[in-house]
């Protein structure tokens, strides 16, 4: 028999739907007890009772980003699992959304609409344009196949991996210049790893196009917040949409609230939906169940 | 030897355009002379030359509604095609910006910003909603296209053609309020025709959910405005935006203007692109030439 505990906001309904599911083998723990082996949740409830389960052997996360569970004091001795396609598809709206309001002028036209001023001057498309993803992997590679849906051209700039078919060109290394000069967008969906903490930084926000657009949904670390705001201010690239900071949530002081040319949302780009993650959980218990290598493990030393 | 007549604003970009292509047997005049057999332009503009003309064979509109030209006072001796595939595509980008604005409540986030207030409750997601179209012809399926893509359920309303594989359902005649019924999004894509005169009326619009958002990049004619009206005032849909109008410019002292839960944009939801235009006319040009029959031509009887 496995013990599952649950560990995540909708801790009822998560259990509600794992229970309709009939898994063999199964019991749902309400505390974290000896005998639990497996959890399923947040990353951050999760890293506080990981000492007190000595019995793990696999965690489920429920959000993409683990750094909660990477602190190299915590035990790594388990194998971690964390939802991936299920986001790819959320993530892919929220900034598509932002994109095509980029285009449209949906804020300007909400201000000539209160102005009663009838402005039909031209608007701008998706269709043609060229956009950057920093990062490549099942978030990115959804992000990728709807810029090909809207026929843009897409490269990517990854540590080495090729491996989406929606991306025209890669890059990789030293190579971020030449990856961000001539970009429209460049979004970033970095997870917050040693490798890429601040990789969005004044050398790489001067290489993009006066009229570029920068859009965060990965991790906070990965823009340096400083250079940003210069390259903000100073009118460089033509504006940027954030869902997520460096620190979340962000200070009321900082100076991005005030920014005239930055959006930013509140880490809202992927809300889970709690099927969409049972149905993952269950898949990998399956496996779990029958002795088979789980979906999407957590590699320590990369960290993602 | 064929002669064109280009009557549009960008009309050196169009005859730049044609020049580049070396079209056979054919002269570019700059003015509505006796030799006229082809033009290619904006119906608006075409109407008031048409009598002028009496080599007149065909006309390329660069439009898609071409009602300008459907005044049954008006000649129909002349081979008349309009613009279709190029809109769509435009078109689309409109309404999946404006339907994922509503689900992400972009004018929300920012007005949390602009209070410095870290929203982060849970917002909507386009995946699994459902969309009605008012008209599947090449815009209509095109936005059906895209609806699949984003995995929504997609349903359709026509005359009788069940043609376009991407609507999952199809309606017809006096089935409107069973069309309406569920339906998260209602877009209207209809022309101005004598079928489609005020079809968004009072009815159709009490038969949607309250949640509902219309979206009307069709033509003006097709929505009773002051049903529209009642029901956004009234709050029996969650809100509608318009690109099209029964009178443009939109009168100054329009109730519109001032609707809160009405978005307004004047008329530009497809940009023309002079590039893809010249396009059209010019692989038109080319069966012109042959003798073959041309690409969407339109039908004076039904005015599409």
């Amino acid at each position: 028999m496995h013990k599952l505990l649950i560990l995540s906001d909708p801790a009822g309904h998560y259990r509600k739907l794992i229970e309709e599911a009939h898994l063999p083998d199964l019991m749902i723990e309400s505390t974290p007890t000896s005998g639990v082996d497996i959890v399923l949740g947040s990353p951050g409830l999760i890293k506080d009772v990981l000492a007190s389960l000595p019995a793990l052997s696999w965690v489920q996360s429920t959000a993409a980003g683990v750094e909660a569970l990477m602190d190299p004091t915590l035990r790594r001795d388990y194998t971690l699992t964390n939802a991936r396609d299920v986001f790819g598809r959320l993530m892919t709206e929220y900034v598509f959304a932002y994109l095509l309001a980029h285009e449209r002028q949906i804020f300007q036209r909400f201000k000539d609409q209160q102005a009663r001023h009838w402005n039909s001057e031209r608007l701008g498309v998706l269709y043609g344009k060229t956009i950057g993803l920093l990062g490549v992997g099942s978030i990115g590679a959804e992000v990728a196949r709807t810029a090909k849906f809207f026929e843009m051209n897409v490269r990517g700039y990854t540590r080495e991996s090729e491996e989406c078919k929606h991306v025209d060109r890669y890059f990789h290394g030293d190579r971020l210049p030449e990856f961000a000069n001539g970009l429209d967008y460049l979004i970033s969906v970095l997870p917050n790893t040693q490798g890429t903490r601040k990789i969005v930084n004044a050398e790489l926000l001067n290489a993009l196009p006066q009229h570029a657009l920068f859009v965060n949904v990965g991790r906070g670390s990965a823009v340096d917040e400083s250079a940003l705001l210069d390259a903000l201010n100073q009118n460089r690239i033509a504006g940027a949409v954030l869902d997520v900071f460096e620190q979340e949530p962000l200070p009321e002081d900082h100076p991005f609230w005030g920014t005239p040319n930055l959006l930013m949302t509140f880490h809202t780009s992927a809300p889970s939906l709690p099927e969409d993650l049972a149905k993952l959980f269950i898949e990998n218990y399956k496996l779990f169940h029958a002795g088979r290598p789980l979906k999407h493990q957590v590699d320590f030393i990369k960290g993602y």
